[in-house]
Order: structure tokens, then sequence, then C-alpha cells
């Protein structure tokens, strides 16, 4: 991670946005072909984002770290393995990435630009699901080795997508992105909230439950960082 | 493997309850959107599947070998590779967790938390099916590298999802958790001790293969704690 | 590879066995369920035979280098691979494992175990395609780097189920396996002369095309056992 | 890469031909199987084709490079990484292998061998898709670790076919080649034009995203050939 700042925050943004526009792209292509099979999509839009994660982590992560995601940049600069100084851009740029990146499917798909999502999305187990959700995504960000966190996160959020009843957003860059797209990845600005909250949580979940499994006497091989992130602390 | 036992057990429970929670709350998406196709609901349960064990054996393993099978467990401490006396809490670990995982995708699902399967499961060829399945897992799990059995086990279970009449359970862990869930992936109690039975002699017929295949020559090459294991038989 | 003569011979009947079980069992699990969709039972029976043929090749390439193939096993007696005295052996093996796997399936699935297949496949089409399949296999097996062969070839045959017009047996052992399966992957014994005379001659052209793209002054990076197999030719 | 340049060619047409031949031919095979549902053709057509891309490019990277798309020689031999008098064969090579492999797929499928696609695809939206899916491509194989490169790639592509509306062609000589198939995977001779445009001005931009992520302070590390390509701007 050589890169300078400006060239950081690029990928970042970058990064989200390929990211949006694959997850939105891949379902208004499985919404329109699927013959009204949810599944079907589901399951389009499913493997799109797993081949379209693992590449952009491969790609992104040697020059930023390919978070994507507020939620990791924040665990990560609470671990102090990003300045605290450079999160509040981090976040900028992936905000930003996420709203360029849903833009960018509807002009591929010549639907119009600028449109707000109207699917409703919440209630208790959908909280409890991106809860879940996001507390998965970063224990294995937090517990993967270098070399396989890009298919790591991959997988899992293939899983994710059928296994949480939310269809795990755990991101909230890809909430407030989704929210500019009235298609089958959409989720209406009235239900952001809730789903940030629960990620938030789930977030800080993880967090303590990888110190519990680290603490005291492995702490040294299974977190090479934990001495770095408790000075933070 | 530094973990304390404590952080073993843990380890073991929640890695089971997840694996429960991906195995069931998948089959209530799929179930819910594939509009009856049970293929089509079958694969996306299968692809599911098959991201969740890898990240859970990926992340869990290097604390408690992520077993999250009694089977598995019992083969480990026959062969001496988990000391006997952990065997039990290890087992009721895994126990426990199958069933909050079950209770976990309920709630996901906004389904009643206990519940109990109705889908009756048995007859001879799934009791085979139930045996080739587990000693397939089993002779993964024995013969792989160390750096590939994630990738393996993982991409056994998805072949054996649709190739075993069974749907390949594996696991009684799995057995235990799926009694108290009436869905998609449930197996009725009173279906339980044959499928279970089946397991058990799969995964001694595959520790008997494995040896028969391991020795004598091959035995350093192939199997590098076969003489470990020589000391507890 | 230090595995005595019946263990090999072990290895290469258990593995074409359980070969044939995951191709006929995921058929026959996938008929069953797709309600008629063909493409889907297609995509199950592919992604089950991809998924159990990594872990094959993984699992008994380090005994016997899971040929599971006579035409495998040919060109590698040919290349001064195989001893040419281990040949029939071999062959012999696989023969006997392919039936018993075919059988096994059938006990799985509550069939009868003894049936011969009466799906007629042929014609030039199917046979120029059993050609450039069994020629793309052949290929892969020659030039892939020894720790990525397990997932090339599993790769290989997910794509060569579809774009090749007759599913890509590519390999006599499967073809005899089959003949005595009525259902999905089966094949008529009348048809399985045109099949397996079709699988050599694209056998022997991979071997040819291989030898184009190697000699002379790439041999030895791209080929490291020409030199071992010159002696033979 | 000690091949010589016939075999250079030979690799770089046989592996276009079998890449036109997996897309076409996994394409005609979904489109008869799939009873009407598109979005299950096309998973099909993408698994084929994220399999057959990942062999073919491990099988003649070595060889060749693997580029079989004029689009990345063209950026090679710009980079300093193909001779410039290497590029014109390349690409002649490319454009015969695809051809010959669309002919192929026809002889496969008992189809007439030389038709021409009537399936009109362009406007605005499928040629900006395009254009990010060349761009994506591109962008992947700059800064793709040389061990992965052909996962990667084969990952990308697999996202590319779901989340651009114009399923990803991404490649001039897959242009030219798809024009040869009057087929669920061809596209008419008059809409091949702005498709290559899009495709060129996608690669373009690539080149300099990846100059403005690598530049300065960072070349050394994110890419080691920029030094080389330095001598050539």
């Amino acid at each position: 991670m050589n890169s300078s700042t400006p060239q950081k925050l690029l990928a970042e943004a970058l990064g989200t946005a390929l990211l949006m526009a694959v997850v939105i792209g891949s379902g208004v292509m499985a919404e329109r072909l699927s013959g009204g099979n949810v599944a079907v999509a589901l399951l389009a839009n499913t493997l799109a984002t797993v081949g379209g994660l693992y590449i952009l982590i491969e790609v992104f992560g040697p020059l930023s770290g390919a978070h994507f995601n507020p939620a990791v940049s924040a665990v990560m600069a609470w671990r102090g393995e990003l300045p605290l100084a450079t999160l509040a851009p981090y976040v900028g740029a992936q905000l930003l990435g996420a709203m360029l990146g849903a833009w960018l499917s509807h002009a591929m798909f010549d639907m119009s630009i600028l449109q707000f999502s109207t699917k409703l999305r919440g209630g208790t187990g959908q909280w409890i699901a991106e809860g879940v959700a996001t507390f998965g995504l970063l224990l294995v960000i937090l517990r993967a080795p270098g070399s396989r966190v890009a298919a790591m996160v991959a997988a899992y959020i293939g899983a994710a997508y059928w296994f949480t009843a939310s269809t795990s957003f755990a991101n909230p860059a890809a909430v407030f992105g989704r929210m500019f797209s009235d298609s089958f990845a959409g989720i209406a600005p009235s239900s952001a909230l809730g789903f940030v909250v629960a990620e938030l949580i789930g977030a800080a979940v993880a967090v303590g439950v990888h110190r519990l499994l680290s603490s005291p006497q492995s702490a040294g091989a299974a977190s090479p960082s934990e001495s770095t992130s408790a000075r933070h602390v």
C-alpha cells in the first residue's frame, strides 16, 4: 500500500462504483430475463456479485485495502489499520462511488439515471438478518489470511445473499447506492436507517467476538495486528 | 491451534450455528422464491452451503479444527488428533450450536422460533446414501492437504447434495439441528436415528479404506499423522 | 506415488466408481426435481460433476494419478508415465469401478440395480463433439501445472458438458458405466462404440497438438516429462 | 514464453477457436434445453464460459500470453510486452480462430456451417456497456498478479455477462466470430462496428486509469512492467 491518499480514494470510489454497478446491473438483467422466477433471478444476481466482488478486492486491495464499505473502514480505523484522519474521506469516496455506480448501471440499461427505490425493506427479521450478515462479513475480514481474503469475502457474500432474510446488504455504502435504483436490488430511502443501524451493531459484535477468539494466548498467531490495534483501544 | 479449550468450544458452537443458519436459512429463502421448482431451490441451497462451509472452515479451522460434526470429532479423537477428554465437550458444543443456528434462521425469517420438522426421511436407499455421503466426507477430510481442506470439503458437499438420495446431511449435529426446523432442510425427529447410524457406519468405513490406501509403504507420504494415530489404536 | 500396485488399482476403481455415482446420481436427482426443465437439470448435473471431479482428483491423484479414464491411462502409458504392464489392470479397474458406481447410484435412489440405458446418442455432430471433448480434456491434462490439474480438469468438464453437443463423456470408462443406467446420464450400449472411437481419436489428436506446441525449443519449460516420454516413442 | 512465433500464433488461433466454440456452443445447448427461460440459458452460458476461459488462459498463457483478443494484444504492444511486429499476426490468428471456432460449434450441433447472425445489438446503453465491460477486463488484466490472472479474468467475465447490458463481448475477435453464428450468442454484422469502437475506447480508458492508479510512487510495487512500457510511450 504505497499508494498516495488520492490514489486510495480513487480506488475506493471506483471500486465501490463498480461493485454497485455489478449488484444493481445484474439485478436488472436477471429480473428482465427470469420470466418472474425470483429464485433464478437471485441466483444470477448472486453469481455476478460473487465474481465481481472477488476481482474488485483482488484489483483494489493492494491500493486502498478494498473496503468499499464504511463499516469495514470504521473497524479498520478503530484497529489502527486506517489513519483516523482518512476515515471520513474513505467514507465519502465510498458513498459517492456507490451513487455513481447506480447511475452507471442505469445508463447501461437505458433507464432514467436519477431514480429512487420504492422497495420497502425492514421489520425485526430483516434487521436481525442485516446484523448477522454484517457480523459474518467482518468476522471473515478480521480472520481471513491475506492471500485468501478476496475469495473468502466473495464466497461469504454469495452464501449470505441466500441465508439472510435481507439478502445481505451488509454495507452502509451499498444501502446508500441502492436507494438510487428503483429495481431488483433497490431499497427505499425510508428503509435505509434501520438497515444501517443493524449493520453497525453487527460489525461491533464481530469485533467483540474476534477479540474473544483471539485473546490472550493465541493473539500473536491468529491476529498479527492485534498489538497495533491495542494502542488505539 | 494455540487457542484455549473454551475458545475452541466457542469456535465449534459458533461455527456449527452459522453452518445451520446457512443450510436452513438458504433453504427457506430458496423455497419461498423458487415458485415450486425444487431443483432451482436445491441449487440455491447448494451454492449457499458451499460458500458458507468454505469460509466457516477457513475461519474456524485455525481455532478448533472446524469439525462442526460429531462424526469428524470422533474420528479425530480415535486418531489421537483430538484429546479424548475433549470429545464430549466438542460434541456438546456442536449440538448446542446446531440448535441455536436453526433458531437464528427462524428469527431472521420471521418464523416461530421453536418448531419441529415433519419431513420424514428414510428407507434403504436414503440410509445407503447417508452412509456413502459420510464415507466420502471423511475420506476427503482424512486425505486432503491442509491448505485445500476447506475448498475440498465445500466442493464435496456441493456434489453430495445432488448425487446422494438423502441430499447428504453427513453430520449428526446437522441432523440434530435440522430436527428443529419445519422447512425445506428439515428432518422429522423420528427419522433422525436411522440417519445418524448410517453416518457413523459410513465414517467407520472411511477410516478403514483410508488405512488400506495408506499402509504400509506410503504411510509416511500420504498420511503424516498415521504414526501418531497408531499409538491410539 | 509410493503406493503399491494394488493400492493404485483400488484407488482407480474406487475413484471411478465414485465419479460414476456422482454423474449418474446427480442426473437422477436433477431429473426428478427439475419439473421437466432440462437446462436446470443439466446445470445441477454439471455443478455436481465439477465438485465431485475436483475432489476425486485431489484425493486419488497422489495415489494412482487419478486417471479414472482409459484414454488418459493409454496416453500416460504411451508417454512412459505409466508402466505398460500396468495399463491393462488400470483399465480393468476403471471399467469395473464404473459399473459398480452405476449400481451404487441405483441403490441410493431405490432403482433396480441392473438396467441398461435405452438413450441413443450418435450422429456426426455428437461424434465430432466427443472427439473435441476428449481432445480438450487431454490437452488440459498434458499441459496443466500439477498443482492446478484438479481444478482445471473440473472446470474444463463443467464447460464441456455445455459446449459439446454430446455433453462430453470424454471417457470410455464413463461410456461403459453409463450403459448400465437407464437414466438422465445413460447411453444405449448400441451407441457406445461410436463414442469410444471418437474419444480415442480426440485423445490422439491432443497428443499431436501438444507436441506441436512443445517442440523443440520450449520442450524443457512446458513439458518436463517430454524427455522421459521420448524414450518410448 | 520460450515458444517460437508459429507456436504462439497456433496457440492464439487454437485458444480463440476453443473460446468461441465454448461461448457459441454452450449458447446453442442452453437455448435448446432451457424451454424459453432466457435467464436459465444465460446462467448456463455464463458458467460454461467461466470454466472454459479459466482453463484456456491457464493452458495457453505460458505459450502466447493467452490474449485471444485484439484489444488485449494492442494494449500489450503499446506497453512493450508484445513486439509491435507481432501485433498484426496475433490479431490475424485471433480473427481466424474465432471464425473457425464458430464453425466448429455448428459442426458439433448439426447446424449449417456457414451462417450469419441476424441479432441486432446496439444503442447508447449497449455501447456504454461494451465500453465498461472492456474497461473492466483490461483493468483486471493490467493489475492481476500473474498467478491469479486466469481465475480473475474468468470471474470478471462471469460477472460482466450479467451486469453489462450487452452481456460483455469485450473482445473484437469475439464480435467477429459471433457474426458467423445465427444463434443465442450471435451479433449481426451491421452491429459489429459499434461494439468494436466501444471496446477500443473502454480499453484505452483502462490504460489511463491504470496509470493514474500506478504513478508515480507505487509504480514499482503495483506494476513491475511499467518501466518497460514507459520506454514505448
